[in-house]
């Protein structure tokens, strides 16, 4: 089974992409993470683009936040389905510079995005793109899906 | 192979939602149109969203504008990627109640927002999920990544 | 008399949503408190929706928060008038999420929509409904209205 | 039965308001229709918002553009359910202006607001209001939404 | 000489509103303050709007915050020049609400708005306006000017 | 009595500023029009600014878009109230750029602004700022405030 | 003396950027056009950033729109001063993301950010980076700059 | 070899507008810093964009917040290229102020915007101005880049 790559432009985006390799190790499926910066390490962001599908990775998770340039960038490298998630930095004008310039990807280069700091559901989503093809992730998903009912079924109990 | 479902609120939504077929049908991948209204017909959702993952789709598209409550209600009830259109309708503002009533999914719920109006690069999307699993799509990706690149280089020597 | 039902997407809306239940108890009028969310039980959902005005349930008040699905879709099932309150959750991108997601639905299914976290501005809504057609509730928001008064009287004295 | 009464802050604003007026005509109820402009006519807004619930006004439908005070006034004003419709006027800020200074109430004087230049959806609310505690007009919402059910499966056949 | 009305919508308003009180008296000018609701004490607006230009007031000051309608409201009511200060409420969406209802008056009610909480230029301005008659007050505006200059000059100096 | 100096950044901004000078005209008021662009006529601006009041104008209208910094520039450099008038330009971002940098002034230095390409509201202000201190023109403001309640009633006969 | 690099990412952007280059021509500085796709060459563009300083070009200027990528590329590969253009496109949400994902870069990769399609302005100001150490071009932009004030001037003759 | 001018505002933006300072030393270029107010010492700010290019500067980095106009008076006054930097002041909204106020100047008058509080950008971009025609500089601006990338690569590998 193919994994899932998790990228991030700077380490501090760490605490907020965590969530995604959590996810992804709950449903069993592999990850490999890196720093990766588009606009401080543009040849380790190519190298990356270009082979990610060659080695495994299956699908791409690229999290970054301002000018956030590095899920788009990856999108135009690799063939692979790549998901964005905007991070809320530090100076950022309230997430809408992550968010707009992650989403508004022009035609043929599409992203995947995500809400604003939406690493958790980036890594479900990557979970159901490769469930797609595969029925056990498939059905870890239903799985999970009914687990999130039976917890609002609990806390509507005990209002 | 599966096929993509390519669901819109409203006939309305036909022009944009158009451009997804259209690059589908490029990559000689399989799609299925259908009108589903989350407000109008929340029974005929219920119904494609329970049931879309057992009959051969493997990937859900979804555009709606305004409160564009489809994309989200189906991710909530389908197992599949559901891939997410924000529709730029006639009393929308400037489209940003379509894009953030898609894209800002709350954890476990994950919808693939792409651009506003950006059918064409949900159609990518579709593809590259499904290329995901599949050498054969993913060789089309790379190709089709590959004839943009010619077009930029001819259009540059026409400068 | 009818009662007013009121849901939210999450036990973490209840903070906010507590001063609904509070100025309906203020005019003696029975409430119903639940949480239904969306994304996570949509057949709860359907259910609640399809039967609320069949149970003694007079007016809906629905408080969600970031892509917030659950008034519109209530209002979709019901013949109820429902009241949207949209919340403030802990990602929103400043509450615009949540405020397009409730207020900008398509001609067909209105949802009325209160100010961002106005949840006791819901509550009085609620009365105002039932009011419409029960005097001894009107009156109440009379006396309500003239309370509202004297509180700035006073407060204009002690300057 | 009550009446609906329906207000707008300048004759320009009829072209979207007329909406309101035609849906309740359809639904068989009354309507009465003015002119009351918060910020040219005060007196009469006030005359209008004292007196409206002693002679047999049910719910007020108000819309008006810009810093658009019509709605949050006559709320101010009447103890009845007060909609407001926020309409994009001529040098609106893209509608911002009037969905915020209709929808942004204080705690204590809610309005019901509909989506920018949400007239039809202001008369359904304003049937669903009455239709509370009338089954009659209960049940000519059950059949609208039934109406608009059949409507979208037309559209879907004729794809 | 005519004195300065200055009112707001609530006594929390009045942190924010003080620095208008504040530098209109370090110009020796009155100043009379008062709490008017547009919203819950809508007689006391229509009597204070009707009658300040008949009892000494020259300029109005008024602050209010969210769907804010008591500047715009009493600029109805009164020929008087009205200076409108957008306060930034606790659950305002970051104060755009409270700008946009203030700023964007219709043609034919002018409210001269000030910045987001920026009462002391409420002041200025209403000094300003005393001072287009008033020699004596106009050289303390000079003087004023002069003395932010050499604030300016002596922090340089320290750097 | 003072005259009102009206000013502009370009030739352009005067089909929208000259409701201003039509207004005004229509109180009597004289007023003096001239081009001032903060960003090509510098020593121009400088000039206007210092010596304005020294030559009988009592008010001053500024109006410029885009980056707008021909109001607060003025009123830095004159002891005169200044009105800003936010034009939308061109390449404006829907206003928001003449808005935000004609209403945000920093403590010390006021503008009193109105709603965008508000040129009509500046000139009723600036005969509201002259009347203050004049009843002749203040009894202008009450008869005009008359002419616009009895428009809105023929208006409403006619609907 | 250096020359201007001036890129863009689609021939579409073109009507837009030649202002840059006219205005670059008046000044007498030659330019090198050409169109270059982050999202779709990315291997040019690493090639240009990459090596642009090293064949005589002193500024680059880069205009592109939507989820603009392309200056902030070009600054992260290359040490020379990056000029940013955003470019109002078809698609794009009133331009907010043109500007955003061009503005808003992190700490250590500048790009000088101009107004939205402000290419004139992006020219202008790469003739002041080169004329920082170029007597002649500086004198050319003091000449430029009383030209625009001669305009000026003619202008409000003809009032 | 030429200095850098870097003027601010007021003395509260210089804990923003020091990283600027300190990137500069860290380039050994000379910098000077002062405090120029556009609203409280225009003769000031006349004087200082008058003259900066006759006594050594090559490049002026100015930084404010709020309506700020010092980046945008300074270009109007200086042929040398200005650098702005929008900072996020206490009553700023949300930036979105200082942003627009100093990007979107009119055509003729540039100012290379950074990014919100993006002082350090500023200074890295003025060295990249007087490195575009001195080799020392631009290898250090090379050199710098790869300490940027070398950290990066620290990090991924403490991962």
């Amino acid at each position: 089974m193919n994994k899932v790559g998790i990228i991030m432009g700077s380490k501090s985006d760490l605490p907020v992409m965590q969530d995604a390799v959590d996810i992804l190790k709950e449903f069993n499926i592999d990850v490999e993470v890196d720093i990766v910066s588009a606009h401080r390490t543009p040849e380790k962001l190519f190298d990356y683009g270009k082979h990610a599908h060659t080695r495994g990775i299956g699908v791409i998770i690229a999290g970054a936040g301002g000018a956030a340039h590095l899920p788009g960038m990856v999108a135009s490298l690799s063939p692979l389905p790549v998901i964005g998630v905007p991070v809320k930095s530090s100076n950022s004008i309230d997430g809408w510079d992550s968010v707009l310039s992650i989403l508004q990807m022009p035609g043929g280069v599409p992203v995947a995005t995500v809400a604003l700091n939406g690493a958790k559901n980036a890594g479900i989503l990557a979970a159901q793109i490769l469930g797609s093809a595969d029925e056990t992730i498939l059905n870890k998903i239903v799985d999970y899906k009914e687990s999130l009912k039976q917890k609002v079924y609990e806390s509507a109990k005990n209002l």
